[in-house]
């Protein structure tokens, strides 16, 4: 077990290492770390050996040059220069609060960019300015829309963070597809079956294998096949892919760079890196911010009083399990499994930061 | 079998004998009649019947002051006074498009309005000023949140248009739901089962009879079940309530009044009316607008190329279905099935319409 505080110095020793500036390097290990504390460790401290090795290969520049390279009063495109995902990611946010303070909105469009950590973080900068939060990105290709064998669209998350009174904020953050593929590499360690409607093979028919994704298979989108509305998660998975690669000038569908460097690039591109978007609308360009939390707060309760199903004990609002994670880990201290620390200790090891 | 220019002229007259303007008119009947041209027979003619029944209930003004209640550079509030849906949200979208030429991206929040016939048809305006369109609407309780037994939500559709160059435009329009409420209650007619994963029973298990709605059941939001991400659907369609209720001054949740007449509003309102968001982002705030126009065609290229599963023909690019229908019904002409044409003689000859 981990302080907080402890593993950012250490990640973000990690990071300055590698070249990062110190504020860069904290930014990371602050993106990472909020990864742990929400429970979505998925996207944390595991990602860090991923990282380390793209940044050995060359795929990452850490002293980056963000420019902003087309603007409006109220909209951007940052070319984020091949950093980090956090480091062009936070900035593209920071511009949209900005913007959205002059407009009413605010939304940029992010390209030459890498994983970022979860979108969830970046939707939720916002809330302090009394602002809605939204962030999307695409990601390399592991699922298949309806009718398809072949991955063109990545598990492309959607998150949109809206404030609160009384009541704790409203964060969605959410993968396009019926579940993120953490969770079936875990299945298949552990030589479990997935239930049907999460992977296909390679000819398109339902399979409970994980192995399928190493065998020409593909994640499906949410909705799982035509009958349920697989072709809504495909249409969701569609828009973001557009806003994040397409307007962007960054690569999209099946061309997005892998977030691994096990995995080549494709030798075809069709734009820069990966792509995200963001987004801020000020609550008081639509009505006084008093007015609307206490309106949202309305709506909270209205739906935590909901009635719950048979065997259920409560109807969760979007960012509860989040936040009660984030309170019990801060308290506790960040748990990593055995096989997260010894790749942390490998990468701190070779790069000579303390860790112990 | 009837021409659209027979129709238009037939539906427009009804809601001019309700009191509309004849502009109002118009727009009403080329907006239920574009439903009919792309598929859409739940948003058509069908309509026409609870229209004139909430018209005759006293719950639609038919000469509505439309007025903007607040408003920044690029967003506003529009108080839509008991209009028919189309009236205010035809008019939120032309305010979104303004608010985009002068600042990037205009966003526009619509309350104290009523059902507007196909989302798609608003974020379709956008196309032709070559910008991005956005609509999102909430619609009276039916569903159930994941973990839920109470109808909180409605089946509250997205709708996305994006401009292409050579390739037919990209149009998405779904509800956030794995299947429409009409095939549900047109199931219920034929004495069908439906599929596991469309509706739940009032306590909260699965079941295939489309009768539940009747009896405290509940529609299941996409996703289906909590392992298939039930609570993914649940996000969706909570940001598009938020959006469409909390923000424009509308009901939200369970408050928001049935689109028919039969169904009594709820006591308790938390706003006025039924709420809609529109959204409109000039393509050229972030690149010139051919450049993305190529990049989009590529987009869709690639799509259609993919390969698709054993047995299919082809893969889809959202708004193919509905263009491809649009084309050969405006040329066969619109056909109404036996019990939609009877409604529509019935509401003509108690307006004193000419309908034969």
């Amino acid at each position: 077990m981990y302080s907080y505080t402890y593993l950012t110095e250490v990640i973000s020793n990690i990071f300055s290492k590698m070249g990062c500036s110190k504020r860069d390097a904290t930014t990371i290990a602050e993106i990472l770390l909020k990864a742990e504390l929400r429970n979505i460790p998925s996207h944390g401290v595991l990602r860090i050996k991923d990282y380390h090795l793209l940044w050995k290969e060359g795929r990452i520049n850490t002293s980056p040059n963000l420019r902003i390279v087309h603007e409006t009063p109220g909209t951007a495109v940052l070319d984020a220069d091949k950093a980090f995902g956090m480091i062009g990611a936070k900035r593209s946010m920071e511009i949209a609060i900005e913007k959205a303070s002059a407009t009413g909105s605010g939304w940029v469009a992010t390209r030459n960019s890498n994983h970022f950590g979860i979108a969830g973080y970046y939707a939720m900068m916002a809330l302090e300015h009394d602002m809605m939060g939204f962030c999307v990105t695409n990601a390399n290709p592991t699922v298949a829309p309806t009718f398809a064998v072949e991955r063109l669209l990545g598990t492309n998350p959607v998150a949109f963070a809206v404030p609160a009174g009384k009541e704790h904020n409203f964060v969605a953050d959410f993968a396009t597809t019926p579940i993120a593929r953490g969770k079936i590499a875990l299945a298949e360690k552990k030589g479990e079956k997935l239930p049907v409607g999460f992977v296909q093979d390679e000819k398109g028919y339902a399979s409970e294998d994980p192995s399928e994704l190493r065998r020409g298979g593909s994640i499906l989108p949410l909705g799982s096949d035509r009958v349920h509305g697989s072709h809504k998660g495909y249409c969701l998975s569609s828009i973001v892919d557009i806003l994040s690669g397409v307007i962007s000038g960054a690569n999209f569908g099946p061309f997005v760079p892998p977030a691994v460097a096990y995995l080549p690039r494709k030798d075809k591109q069709v734009g820069e890196g990966t792509g995200h978007f963001f987004g801020a609308m000020r609550i008081d360009a639509f009505m006084p911010a008093d007015e609307f939390k206490n309106r949202m707060d309305e709506w909270i309760s209205t739906f935590r009083k909901g009635r719950a199903a048979q065997g259920q004990e409560r109807i969760i609002i979007p960012g509860d399990p989040e936040r009660e994670a984030e309170e019990k880990i801060m308290k506790r201290g960040i748990e990593l499994v055995p096989a997260v620390h010894d790749d942390l200790k490998t990468v701190a090891d070779e790069l000579g930061v303390e860790f112990a």
